[in-house]
């Protein structure tokens, strides 16, 4: 079972309907992915995924107002971690580990600091810390300013050829998918989204706080030229933690881990089957 | 074939012979172990060499002046660099991968920048760049004034206990071998080696010459906590190159590397491989 062709289930909990798709074999740690910014389930890039659930059960999912979840986008990262951590919590999983891209590697500190037990070990890629920097509205307009074919190319990709190259290959990939696909999201998604990163960035967390309450082995990687949150930003996370490995990879932007999938996915289980 | 019992070879170029073990099979890139100030074939991790040499021909070596290597020791990283070079071509190859550590890490540099087709790819562990900052005598003055059971205890490993009960079981690997060790270092090597990397060291490569030269895939490994050689230090190189990977491990001082050997190995193929 593939991203491309895994079937939509979907959980219920209370008045709220998630909705997920799995990969992978069913024995082993399951590995949840935690989205970027706007993005749904099919934002991911299946040589990421596939890659991921070779060897372990992975499961992506759009939390609440994403895709077809029900529910309303919450605006805070703490909210959007809590409605993560209900979905985990109401598959009935007691035990699993994290892989966030961007927004979503925001939401895997908030959850590894509050459920110590419930998270194992956790991937923090193209993320910020609490208070880090961001430039997330202004690399936002700037590259749908290109008009690119795909917003993703300049927003996920260096202006180099070979990024740019890795870039359209990544999109080929993360469109391949024709039925089923989740909608795109709107403004009632990207608005509150945005407030919540800018948010989670605006109040500088003195003494690292979060990031030293993190007592689970983490990976931090980030792209080399990140423009909407710096490397910098990730080296100072790894300094700040007391368990991460740190990986930069050359050329890259925001989505560095699209541009050098089968390496990340080689880190990613190097990390996680340690 | 492990390290422990590969059995010693010689090499004789003109006036000199070099010693040299081989690990791994005989198809594939050799990847070529450069060593640490004072260090001989043995002061090699067998975690490290035998992992890397499970799916790769691994060649250690002994520079001139080192163990039965005869000759003298250069007290310059180039002239060094030009040695090994002379060991390389002397075995009659033509394409090689380099897994430099320390000093071994400034060879790399080197070799790569001057021998563009020769050098595929190169891992540069615990090293710094030409003019960056270091430490040496200082940190090894402190570590022999520890008397610890073995000087590399408190000079690769952090003062935690997780570091120093794997600093232990690395000195437990790296003396395993009786038979055919190699004499230890004495003042012939460690006062012009000493020389030498203070030396590389001392003046600033102004625009990074040396590292933006080297135009082959890079993969930089350091300790979170490098007393010797400040993880400062490898990111600036890794910000300096044009094609280098960067990978921080946590809680680890100067022996990163022999720290996570399984990571390391696991970093090494993934690197070499793609």
């Amino acid at each position: 079972m593939s991203l491309e062709t895994a079937r939509t289930e979907y959980l219920n909990v209370d008045d709220v309907r998630f909705a997920f798709r799995r990969l992978g074999p069913t024995a082993g740690t399951p590995l949840i992915l935690l989205q970027h910014f706007t993005g749904t389930m099919d934002a991911w890039d299946p040589a990421v995924a596939d890659g991921l659930a070779a060897t372990r059960p992975v499961i992506a999912f759009n939390n609440l107002g994403i895709g077809t979840s029900t529910g309303r986008t919450p605006d805070t990262v703490e909210q959007m971690a809590a409605d993560a951590g209900t979905f985990i919590r109401g598959l009935g999983l007691s035990k699993v580990d994290l892989v966030g891209f961007s927004l979503g590697g925001m939401l895997a500190q908030v959850l590894a600091m509050q459920h110590p037990s419930l998270i194992r070990k956790i991937v923090i890629a193209g993320a910020a810390p609490r208070g880090g920097e961001e430039h997330l509205l202004a690399v936002v307009e700037d590259a749908f300013a290109q008009g690119a074919p795909d917003v993703r190319l300049p927003l996920f990709f260096t202006p180099s050829e070979k990024s740019q190259r890795a870039g359209q290959a990544f999109v080929a990939r993360a469109t391949a998918r024709t039925q089923d696909r989740d909608p795109d999201s709107g403004d009632d998604v990207s608005v509150p989204q945005a407030k919540a990163i800018i948010g989670w960035c605006a109040v500088k967390d003195e003494g690292d706080t979060t990031l030293r309450a993190i007592a689970q082995p983490a990976l931090i990687v980030h792209g080399s030229d990140d423009t909407m949150f710096p490397s910098i930003n990730a080296y100072n996370m790894f300094k700040a933690m007391k368990n991460a490995q740190f990986v930069l990879y050359p050329d890259s932007g925001h989505g560095a881990v699209f541009q050098y999938p089968e390496t990340f996915v080689a880190h990613c289980h190097t990390f996680l089957d340690a």
